[in-house]
């Protein structure tokens, strides 16, 4: 059910994150699904806010990090999607110790506009939807 | 004009915000403007996303937290404010080096919800609005 | 397959909503689906903006009333859910004479917030998301 | 202080808007300040929802045609702005008789994307907060 990478338990079917951009790393090992579209990550104590829940700026770092991850996975030429507009509910807290989940729904891709949506859970339990517009990024190729 | 806070150079009329939750004071220094509502940072290479510009998680982090900073400041009994809803446009890129400004405004305080919008700028450049629903936190009193 | 309601054609399993506001009505006939939690509208020139496509602001009513009807429905003491944030992404034009539903799903209902989201669509189609942040009614009872 | 346009009384500066949608002009008479970024209306029976204030779908109607009209005007080619995302918080009340003004400021427009928002008044209490992603309309000329 689960196995070790570094100091984190993850449960099958999650691989680490490799190629991460110089923010993801400061906020430490995220994990995608091997098929479904999910990016994850256990909470931990710099991820809270002043109130000692998961801080609204990183909840909303997961959610736009998982559009990002997503599709660019189901993207063929690897184009990265720049965020247009990004609407956040925020549902229920999120903990120290918590294993959460960001599921990816791309609701339309193929024009203008990527639309897609997300819902961050812990378990059963939904604590986050987030909604996106992204555009295709029509500048140089990113160095890694 | 300038001055020197480890090796940030910040404007004139900033000081570092001490009081810094597990996920900001990893995100690095923070500034608050000591009159106006404004939260500030200088941006470094552990801001930046997959194409060398601020992540999209991160500049939600820096409306997110000047929500927070400028609303406890604005309360009498230091209430926390616990977000409902967060809408971001993304206007246009940051870069490693800018000194970004998140000018809040506060725009009805007082009934069950709090509703205050956000401008983040670089300059006189806008590159970010974004708009938040809150509502009072109920729970215990947060320790430091 | 289908039936006629006035001169509008409708598909089986719909009804038309009796009790409607001052606005809705205004806006024409609505139709509920007997089980499932949509809403639908045959579109007519008066739904129409100045390019001929069906106007954003009676996409979003649809949108919303879907919303208050399925809540209502939903609710055993047929309270008002009254709307706190509406977020809404155009996603596809809707023309004249098409059957548009507006399928809702409510994500959480119990604490202080409800949250919902809603897709609209002209057959197979995805046209708009929306997704709304409400609250309950404190208000008297409404009079009809 | 004011002048009569068949049934509503108006303030000075507002003129009716003559061009409108089929949606606009079902839903009643529009006013547009003669200088300043303003769209009006006078709120009337068939703008209420089942609790007698301002249906939601009215009031975004009024912040989308708000942002359509002096984006319009604002334009030198008369271009039409397609609506990509719209955020809406309802921050008060609005009822029968009521005057509601909708201010809307342009906050970018250029590039790909239009960004502009709106702050819906009675007089001077705050009702509504609007936030709009738009695009140039590409197709045809409308005919009017």
């Amino acid at each position: 059910m689960s196995s070790l990478n570094g100091s984190v338990t993850i449960p099958e079917g999650f691989t680490a994150l490799e190629k991460r951009s110089g923010f993801l790393r400061n906020c430490g090992e995220f994990f995608v699904h091997d098929e479904q579209p999910i990016l994850a990550v256990r909470l931990q104590a710099h991820h809270l806010n002043y109130v000692h829940i998961a801080h609204g700026g990183f909840l909303a770092t997961v959610a736009d990090s998982a559009f990002g991850v997503i599709l660019r996975r189901q993207s063929k030429s690897q184009t990265v999607a720049l965020t247009v507009n990004l609407n956040i509910d925020y549902i229920g807290p999120v903990r120290e110790g918590d294993w959460l989940e960001a599921h990816v729904e791309v609701l339309k891709n193929g024009g203008t506009f990527i639309n897609a949506s997300c819902l961050l859970k812990v378990g059963a339990r939904l604590v986050l939807r987030a909604n996106g517009v992204f555009t295709t990024w029509k500048g140089k190729t990113p160095c890694t």
